[in-house]
């Protein structure tokens, strides 16, 4: 059994939205939420103490790319992830059954787990739920997700059936080899975009009697409806008192529609990568820096703004450092388009409270296109 | 007349160097003291207040890159170059007569100035003595530098005359443009490494009266002792009641030998260039990151530096982002860096002061190598 605990703190009378509070070995993440990743071992071009500062609670880190760079032996001698990256608050690790499935090259999908080799040095490596596990446990993450397999989209639903079985037979392995108590091992729903195997896969994963869920496969290319549709089916299926990620979702307006179908807590490479590319994230929408409009903008990104960028820079000059290529501008717009992400969780949490949450979507009008770059 | 003042506060018994404090618009600057490049009105990598935490006084930014990008007209719709880099203590700027020769292509040199094609949209550039000076006016730097030839080593002693009087031409044309109190305007000494055109070409701009001097084209490729020569024959010749510049220099080591000279303030792409490659300033000497040894070593890079890095962060951690090519990185090697600096300018001032600069020379016998790479 996992020391977590979770808290629900308010409860839409309209929809299956909450707030609550999770608790977890390294502090209470209050939630909905948003996990920025550092699927390295670090935010990108961003340091611990300046994410912190964004408000940011929770981080997701990644078991795959860090077995494969710099090697769990090498986070465990250095007193794991958390102490490592110098995290002082929660880290939610991914197996990294995604990044097996979509960055590995050829590999083999056997029972006994994937093998494929590595990007690093070549050498081939079978991964096991086992070795999911280890590694995870090695790290020190306050949440560790089981090894799953990942379908693409669009894909059989033959596959997706037998694939979704075989993730629940890792599931119960991951379970048999997890042993740490400080850390709280969810289980992953998986099941493509056939409403009936995400409920199917939700109901089974549930039996397992995970501490908590993450809903996988999502947002790899299906529709926003399709998206929906296949989350309610596996929402229906959960245990409402257990939290609930959905994983590398999503945009603004998907974030407030899932948040209003009781998902708690929520990842994706959005701000960060858009950052990188210089799209910026304001309440008026998106931004492009190298738009020749901003050449001579004296105002900072966003009015009111607190962040290390709009105390103070202007647009043109975020845009001449984006530019020259500064690496400087990829931290200072990521850590602009986190926070933007850290106020959009509160206001989210504030609506739901308020009973408000359609109220906030309306405001989020500018965001109805998925900008996904 | 500019407003600048310079006050000697400690004059070294045994040889020419001195501590002071030299006050211009933005503040006071105590020297000996370095300068890191923002050449883009940026420090690689590294946020204004970052720099600023890391000790650093005074900045040295420039013309010649600025002019080309973003444009003068930005930053000065920006508010000047202060505002627009968030940067409230003193700049200097060089007038970019060195990045003309060194970095843009073919290049026609004439009495008027320089001609060459923008190396960021290929438009063609006359560079002229008040060109340099009309820009870093529009800037608003506290100190402005003339235009000037800096020479390639080794060059032709009928050369090296020749040029040395143009540059002394278009100093006087860069006084007769300059119109800025709240700006001083040094004088640059060249003269290659001929000790006798370095005190001719010193004492001649020495006539014509600069509130301070920088002395440029050192540190080219000439060996130790012959910048050491021309450093004192320039010296020899320039009143000791001015502040002295030396461009681009240097290691550690050139540093206190030079500041024995009587230098007062230095820049050099060393610490921050350095740190981009992974090589690491220590009081131990460098210590290069991507050394296999550090894959596990959890201390920091140096016991008892209070840098952001060394701050709970250990060598294995900054390996680990330096190989995934975590920007990260470079941000925290270069303020490591920085802070070694500010370190060794705090360390040579308080030696100036005891009168044992050779004591502390002595300390950096590890640095006795001319490591520029």
């Amino acid at each position: 059994m996992s020391d977590m605990s979770f808290k629900i703190t308010a409860q839409s009378a309209t929809s299956r939205a909450r707030t609550a509070e999770l608790h977890v070995a390294h502090g209470t993440v209050v939630t909905p939420a948003f996990m920025p990743c550092a699927s390295r071992g670090v935010v990108r071009a961003c340091g611990s103490e300046d994410v912190a500062a964004s408000g940011v609670q929770i981080l997701v880190s990644n078991a795959y790319h860090l077995y494969l760079q710099p090697g769990m032996e090498v986070v465990e001698a250095c007193g794991g992830l958390h102490r490592f990256m110098s995290w002082h608050g929660p880290v939610l690790t991914d197996s990294g059954g995604f990044q097996v499935f979509s960055l590995a090259g050829p590999k083999d999908i056997a029972e006994e787990g994937v093998t494929f080799r590595s990007p690093v040095d070549g050498n081939k490596i079978l991964f096991t739920p086992e070795l999911a596990v280890e590694i995870q446990n090695r790290l020190g993450s306050d949440v560790a997700m089981p090894l799953d397999e990942c379908c693409p989209y669009p894909a059989e639903r033959d596959y997706v059936q037998h694939s979704l079985e075989r993730t629940l037979r890792w599931a119960e392995r991951c379970q048999a080899a997890h042993g740490r108590d400080d850390q709280a091992l969810f289980g992953i729903v998986q099941g493509g975009c056939y409403p009936d195997l995400r409920e199917l896969s939700a109901a089974e994963t549930a039996r397992l009697d995970f501490p908590g869920y993450a809903i996988g496969g999502l947002s790899v290319g299906e529709s926003r409806e399709e998206m929906l549709e296949a989350l309610r089916a596996a929402m229906s299926a959960l245990p409402a008192e257990a939290p609930v990620h959905l994983m590398g979702v999503g945009t603004p307006l998907d974030i407030v529609d899932c948040a209003a179908e009781g998902v708690d807590l929520f990842d994706c490479v959005l701000p960060t990568r858009n950052a990188r590319h210089g799209s910026v994230m304001t309440w008026a929408g998106p931004l492009r820096i190298l738009n020749a409009t901003y050449a001579t903008d004296p105002r900072p990104l966003e009015e009111g703004c607190d962040c290390p960028c709009c105390r103070g820079l202007s647009r043109a000059y975020l845009r001449h450092l984006f530019k020259a290529k500064e690496p400087l501008a990829w931290r200072l717009l990521s850590l602009h388009n986190l926070r933007f992400y850290t106020d959009l969780m509160r206001r989210v949490r504030e609506a739901i409270a308020a009973d408000r949450l359609n109220d906030l979507r309306g405001h989020l009008s500018a965001w109805t296109q998925r900008d996904r770059s």
